[in-house]
């Protein structure tokens, strides 16, 4: 049993962590609600920073929130760390891995997770990047494969050790490659000087005709540039057909040596039982009113990621991001806490990606800039997004660290092996 | 193969990157040697403050050091991760998981491991606390049986999940002991409001009549007195017989509700094979003369906890402890470069430990003291001896940090789950 105190307050059950779960979670008055927040973390991620992490360059701890640090003292939030497992709408309930418990108001956040297209090589051979524990598993897996790439004399085996590919060219893929880049140029000859650094080969490969297809032209231009001058072979036009061992083959019949074969090509949201399936639109995504309501049912409201709202300037539904998802989750919480019932409109603020040290991009609703200010401003914006005093602290020290030594740290192979109690 | 490269200098192979070897690394002279260091891990770890990574108070990362960054661009230090299978002192060569290579001269400095006395039940049931991935797992379970706690109703099931043991009242044991009492006494009340922090109960097994035997009677008191103010049962002249599930049993006959039992009782270290047998001592350590050289053979050196070297003053043997690695890896590395062969002599700088905020131990060779000055130069002598800048700083922060705000925020679940690629 899930064990949630009963109060006389309403019960709202928030289902993920994530922007939206949380920012519901924090916004919604104590005073009448009961709140029970189910992850199957004990913590809350920072996901733009996960390529960082994956690339040594931050630590987990520096871009995660332990939730109940988050809401100390607070008896009207109840936390349980579990998985979900079903829902029911009829007779109001949801069932965990822990055991089931009621709802009155429930709130879908589960966000998203990496869509595969139901391939399950892909889904075997590849690394998704959407949570730190998948990032962890990337960086391990690099260094491993560097001091593999020095016992192998074979050239061929050992670009398979070397060579990365990067499928995708969102912002994710973008960003990893521009990390990757850095560590080639920067660390790689200090640290491996047995190796030649100019074997590594990192690829990035785009169904699609440009990188950033949510940004604008001259964001998708200045990142392919800038990619382009820091190394990286960016391969457009093609798709990814085939994944194995060490090979990776395109459309266009191009073999690619590559163990490590990130997948950033898509996202997809999980479908949860017990939730009628004409409910789902494409992706996975549940269709809500512009109050965030499912259909048919005024008590199961949907923010972020698993959110789909159409409206006109979103036909096919809002981006897939933070800010929608934080800002879904603002008026709910108004909505909830004033029994009021205002539309949700989406107000832009812009969008941006990071390639590297004095590269980025920003898009505002009027205006584009790249280069060293944009970077600045992504820096700005990523740390005052980041919850925490202390984590804003450690990442901006990093930061700062790394920007003048060239020289992020952190690349040590690490597991934490589980034990048979 | 190990595919070190071909020079014609003197290559020494050094087995282990702990305090020993390191030091005899960074000391060696490199225009007069060829350097092979061979390592499980691709990092050096700062043993002292496994037990803050276990506590939630550090991460990983600020406590180890990569070792490719301590030798970048040093083209005669070769690094390799591998696991060493065996030595032939005969042909002077080392087997390793990744290959095998020749000496010239071999440093052996693999360190101790857990100490279980050959109790399966022991090894299997009880966590140790000999590396960061231990120290990891330790804290994953400690906060994952909380939650699990959370949701117990039966009492008695539930103290399995929040009691804990720890076996062995020396500096790790006391150290542990004083870390949860303040987990219990600071976090437990404001983060687990739901559970009664009043039955998180905390025993420290001790086999001998009192705490730390290694140091003074006067901070032996200290420590028992500092460890009961704060909550911690501490009971002595017993041991644990029994280990099941989440009952541990002592020679009293005492039974304890327990899950995690944290083995702290010993040390020992892992024979190589291919050495002679007779060259092992109690706890395997190997008997060295004064230039820390093994009987009959001039080329195999061993340093740290792993060297038995007997003096008037230490019949059995030196103190396993950092001060006696790092003193015996300048000692040989002095011998090695300037072709001499002074004895070693170890210089007794005192030792210390600590229970908590404001409460250290610390015994220099003509006086003790203990308190908020003793705690003081505790953090700056362990500040000092970290490696890195940069860790110096994260550590630094993290403890002023949790200094005024009584909390260390390091509380997450977290798991790098290795994918079969």
């Amino acid at each position: 049993m899930l064990q949630i105190p009963e109060t006389r307050k309403k019960r709202v059950v928030i289902l993920g962590a994530g922007f939206g779960g949380l920012t519901v979670a924090k916004k919604l008055d104590q005073k009448k609600h009961q709140i029970v927040i189910i992850d199957r973390n004990n913590y809350h991620q920072f996901q733009p920073l996960f390529y960082q992490v994956a690339m040594a360059g931050l630590e987990p701890s520096s871009i995660s929130f332990p939730l109940r640090k988050a809401f100390q003292n607070k008896k009207d939030v109840v936390i349980r760390v579990a998985e979900v497992i079903s829902v029911d709408p009829i007779q109001k309930k949801v069932e965990t891995s822990e055991g089931e418990c009621t709802y009155d108001v429930l709130i879908l956040a589960l966000g998203a997770t990496t869509n595969f297209y139901g391939n399950e090589q892909f889904a075997k051979h590849t690394y998704g990047l959407k949570s730190i524990s998948e990032a962890l598993q990337l960086r391990n897996d690099l260094f491993k494969d560097l001091e593999s790439a020095i016992l192998e004399r074979d050239y061929e085996k050992r670009q398979g050790y070397v060579d990365i590919t990067i499928v995708g060219g969102g912002a994710t893929g973008v960003e990893v490659a521009g990390a990757l880049a850095e560590l080639k140029n920067y660390i790689f000859p200090k640290d491996y000087t047995e190796l030649d650094y100019r074997e590594v080969d990192i690829y990035l490969i785009q169904s699609g005709d440009k990188l950033l297809q949510g940004m604008s032209e001259k964001s998708s231009i200045a990142a392919e540039e800038f990619l382009t001058k820091m190394g990286v072979h960016v391969i457009k036009n093609t798709k990814v057909v085939e994944v194995v061992g060490d090979e990776v083959t395109l459309g266009t019949g191009q073999k690619i040596k590559s163990r490590k074969v990130v997948w950033a090509a898509g996202i997809t949201c999980v479908k949860i039982a017990g939730l009628p399936e004409q409910l789902y639109t494409s992706g996975n995504r549940i269709k809500v009113n512009d109050q965030l309501q499912i259909i048919d049912n005024k008590d199961v409201y949907v923010v972020g990621d698993q959110a789909l709202l159409q409206s006109e300037i979103f036909p096919k539904g809002h981006p897939q991001v933070a800010q929608v998802a934080i800002q879904m989750a603002n008026q709910l919480s108004k909505n909830l806490n004033q029994s009021t019932s205002k539309p949700f409109v989406y107000k832009d603020r812009g969008s941006m990606a990071t390639i590297g040290r004095n590269k980025a991009l920003v898009d505002l609703p009027r205006f584009h800039f790249h280069g060293f200010f944009a970077w600045l401003v992504w820096l700005v914006v990523h740390l005052f997004a980041l919850i925490g005093a202390k984590n804003k602290v450690f990442v901006f020290i990093n930061w700062v660290w790394n920007y003048f030594t060239f020289d992020q740290s952190l690349r040590i192979i690490l597991k934490a092996d589980t034990k048979n109690q």
